[in-house]
């Protein structure tokens, strides 16, 4: 039995989560649970880093009880991978963003990918994301739709236009190989775009998903989890305790 | 009038903020009016992840009240720089962390510098940063001292005799031509090392500070600051309000 | 049904495929068929760069007969990775190696990786790949055992002595957070020596196969396939025949 | 007291000395004295490699005169920076030059930045500079006006024009977050271009000379100056001597 | 006497060795001695990585014959360099390749240059030929010509054209300072376009084997050959023998 | 006929002109001429970047007089290779200078390579030349053998069991696959140092004077020199005399 959280970090839009819980449990293994929820506070997408600053404490809280719940992997729901390292070192679950996971994956389709963004204000924020990876050599281009987030799925059409647009430059114009849709409210728009562009086109959702149930399968059957030794030296339950961090935070 | 604020996130050892106050009101130029809070709540230092991403939310909150108080510089008193990128996104201050501060100052100094930490549980996460600002190739070494931040300032004697081995050691063998002490609590060794090892010892809370101050200063008088385009584009004041994000997590 | 090809290139020592088959069958999932086969004629290991040459084009031709086959996905099993590259281009199936996989899957687990190899032989050639997947940034280092290929099994426990003094240095000495064991004939080490390090050792057999068996099951549920624009242009079948290849090379 | 030496190399055009000492005068701290000279003969800019050689050695023997003058710190007026590296070297003189406080500057102040440059020439030499500095990754674009530098400050209107059709183009084209104007021919324009795109655009004579004038305060009040361990090593006073190269080289 | 054999791997086109008999034998030096020869069978050019992976060990096979012969160095006669890295290794031969010697020329003779190429296919390969040999920072781009090998020469001037409006192009957009034919193809069209473009147009056939020429002189004179220490040690001709390669692989 | 001069700038000790004059014509094709002169004036070495500034425009003014004598080609004698950039860009001789001769062609001979160097203090400045040429990933180390260059021949015995135990420890420890002698007057050394190494070792004037050679034959016969567009278009001649720089600087 693998058990996967996913957390969408925030407050979503509603019924966000429940379509996610029935895409996620369309796709999961046989053997998988999967559950999704938010944190329940927050604003409704991240397309700021002050949004991001406010909910990975929450988020983290969440993983940290995740992990007295029984599962072993979570995904943190957004594309900047908010929180990722900071879960890695408080939690002893497998943890994945579906950045991180969509460029691990684009790297091994192809030899560059670009990925479609929703707007310019993602890109520097992101582009650090693709150096940490070591993926600069591999990215081809970002492109974007001009689309906030919380548009995104306003006029389902129009974005599949836009995000076609985009891929199809990308591709012809800038040597793309893959392309990696760059916002997870841009799941499920890959299937026909992919028919039409010919080249992979990488859905981050399922990408993180599917990272994430496999990452727990290995670790549950070879011990390989996030090394505890040096980045994610968790820090001590003592001195949580003793600086009584849970009751400042509100934390049950 | 160059108003700064240096903000020790979290709840760090009492009396901190007034030594720090009395030390900076030292050493500010005449026109400057520095203060020094912490956010109140939290841990006492930021030696993991988990610590930093607590300590974040507070200390944005803390420079957007700033902002309105008529601050117009701060500085978040801790190596790792965290939070720094997000307010300078969040607000119109000018905000620099000690670690940015440091190896920026360092690498005028000579071609290259080594940073002395604590433990070698924070060498990953600087290691980030030193990419992130494309110094790699400025980086002679880290040498850790085998303490952490709570210890740093229990034996002073032994402390800098501990600075003292690794940074001679950092310039003998490992060609480093500028000492970088890596962590605010470090702060007042580097003037007896400095003349024991004749090369130049960066203090990371007086290069953090006086940063801030010329920042402030060239701001005030040619406008420059923080470019609002792309990576600092703020979030809009309007969804804030709509989210209703101040009640949610408790900000008057 | 997911059907891999393990394909020990060369001539490997007697009973290593049959090994393998049980090995990989004891890994599989329950829908996974597996098969181990060699290319029959050529050298036992591939310590050379003349040996990886020589037996790479009977590799490809393999690959394409299990194409026809219906097999969906294969792994060299050489950690140089020889072959996979011309093999993602020749053929429609999922092709890695362990080099490859053991990499992308240690960089997940933490910051920095050391690879244990036999020989300082074999240091450029694995650098010139952990470069082209841009992981020089999370190589903490290579480090030799002082054993060729061929001698890995002769005396098991001597060798496991070797893997893991070298490891001990590189978590010890070099920063590695996480080690990759850097040859397939240091399978099975794995086990022994992660309890004893406390950190993730990567076993680059098992690394490889079950990212084949990953991939592949993406593949089929999500299209996603190694790109057929640019890098992996498959050559034209009708040159292929018009220049009679097939005949000239011997294959049926 | 700060006392700083502005040297325009060469011999460039007349009144620029004076109306760079005005312009100096007015930006300078109360507690600053500032002089410009330039040294005397040579070209009267330096748009090629062949014109920095020419003007080095005299801009070097005019540095060490200021030194024994009295002066704490040097700028050395050109974009290219030349001569500041054997400055800091020869002298114990605090020495920056126009191209590296700008970019140092701009750093800070967003992401990524764009130089407007006169001429496609200037272009490989400042690459260089950019690459030597860590800023490849900062680095958005250079756009070239098509004006040689004599001629930078013949139509000024024009010359305004065309810098702010450069810019624009690398805001909206490039994604550069802060313009720098590369060249001290360029000084002024950044106060009328920085309100028309909303974004910092940095003066490079202002900050060359607020950068020497803060870094001159640092040494004077902590004893941070350059390393003169290894890069900035000077050559043995008895070795110029001994050599007799102050007869040699026509000094004083 | 320098004697170098030039060997264009697979079944080129009738009369091409030949043709490159003639033309080598005009630009060699009196004292050099020039054979071209093909292996014998395969593909007519190697425009895919599989055509390179089949031609690689007749063209080790046929160099360690040269070696026997006499031979002191050699070219191998496409701009991949298929097989250079593992004749360096397998035979004492000085071993070049076109892509290699064309770039390390290109990079003395300007700060950046341009590879016009046939066909987009080609480019992810030889950006990682780039890459190993430390080129990207000089690599300005590639251009297409739209031309698979077996088309270059079917119509010249149309060809001289193309290859024209692409270099062009380069120089003017992309800034390339120099101009290298990205296939061996392209010989011969480098004169007239350096005469037109006003840059040096660096032929791949004449850059390669001038290189090799220049290079056995060196090592004739002076002993300097490809170092077999570490990336080049050559496997042990005892194993050779015990494992029966030659026999297995047809060799006499 | 290739007409070379090799110019060591400066004032060089009592007859090394000689000596290298006959090293020189002793290694010369036939159809060589060289010429070995030093400047006249200035420092007897270039330990220092002040004495490199002092003899650069004594140099390329000697370069531009030795190009209407009729030389096609130049190198300029320091390992630093001051005033290489310089006098392409001025003149329209093939210059080279000894240390980018010899990493280019070390990097031929094996995939790393260790400097040899008198002095801690040659590093950064040499390492700033050797990223600009693209070789940080093919470097093994620097090894220093404490000593000046003035001191480089005054106990040659010494100087080669220095060079020796610094190459030799390049060599097992380090992973340098090929040896670089760092420094002009380390001439000589080489033929034993690598009989008793068994790996190559460059002799920089050797390597800096047949690449000389080489390259104007290339240009004799090809057309391949220095591209003028860009990095090395040169200063107008009419601009130099308007300017009366000849008359300013005492050239005739």
């Amino acid at each position: 039995m693998t058990r996967i959280l996913w957390v969408n970090p925030g407050e979503p839009p509603a019924n966000l989560n429940e379509e996610f819980r029935q895409l996620l449990t369309r796709e999961k293994e046989a053997s998988t649970e999967v559950d999704v929820v938010s944190t329940g506070r927050g604003p409704r997408d991240l397309e700021y880093r002050y949004y991001e600053a406010l909910v990975i404490p929450d988020t983290l809280h969440r993983l940290r009880q995740a992990e007295k719940e029984g599962y072993e992997g979570a995904v943190i729901g957004c594309f900047y991978d908010p929180g990722v390292e900071e879960a890695r070192e408080l939690t002893n679950l497998i943890v994945i963003g579906p950045g991180e996971a969509s460029m691990r994956l684009a790297s091994v389709l192809g030899h560059t990918f670009s990925v479609i963004v929703g707007r310019e204000k993602w890109i520097p924020q992101m582009r650090e994301n693709v150096a940490r990876h070591g993926m600069e050599g591999r990215l081809a281009s970002f492109r974007a739709v001009d689309l906030p987030v919380c548009e995104m799925r306003t006029d389902e059409p129009e974005t599949a236009r836009r995000i076609e647009r985009a891929a199809r430059a990308a591709v012809e114009e800038d040597g793309a190989e893959v392309i990696i849709l760059g916002c997870t409210m841009e799941y499920g728009f890959y299937q026909d775009l992919q028919q039409r562009l010919h080249v992979p086109v990488v859905d981050p959702v399922l990408a993180a998903f599917k990272t994430a149930e496999w990452l727990v399968g290995l670790k549950n059957r070879y011990g390989w989890s996030h090394s505890k030794v040096r980045a994610y030296e968790p820090p001590p339950e003592g001195q949580i305790r003793a600086w009584d961090l849970a009751r400042q935070y509100g934390i049950d």
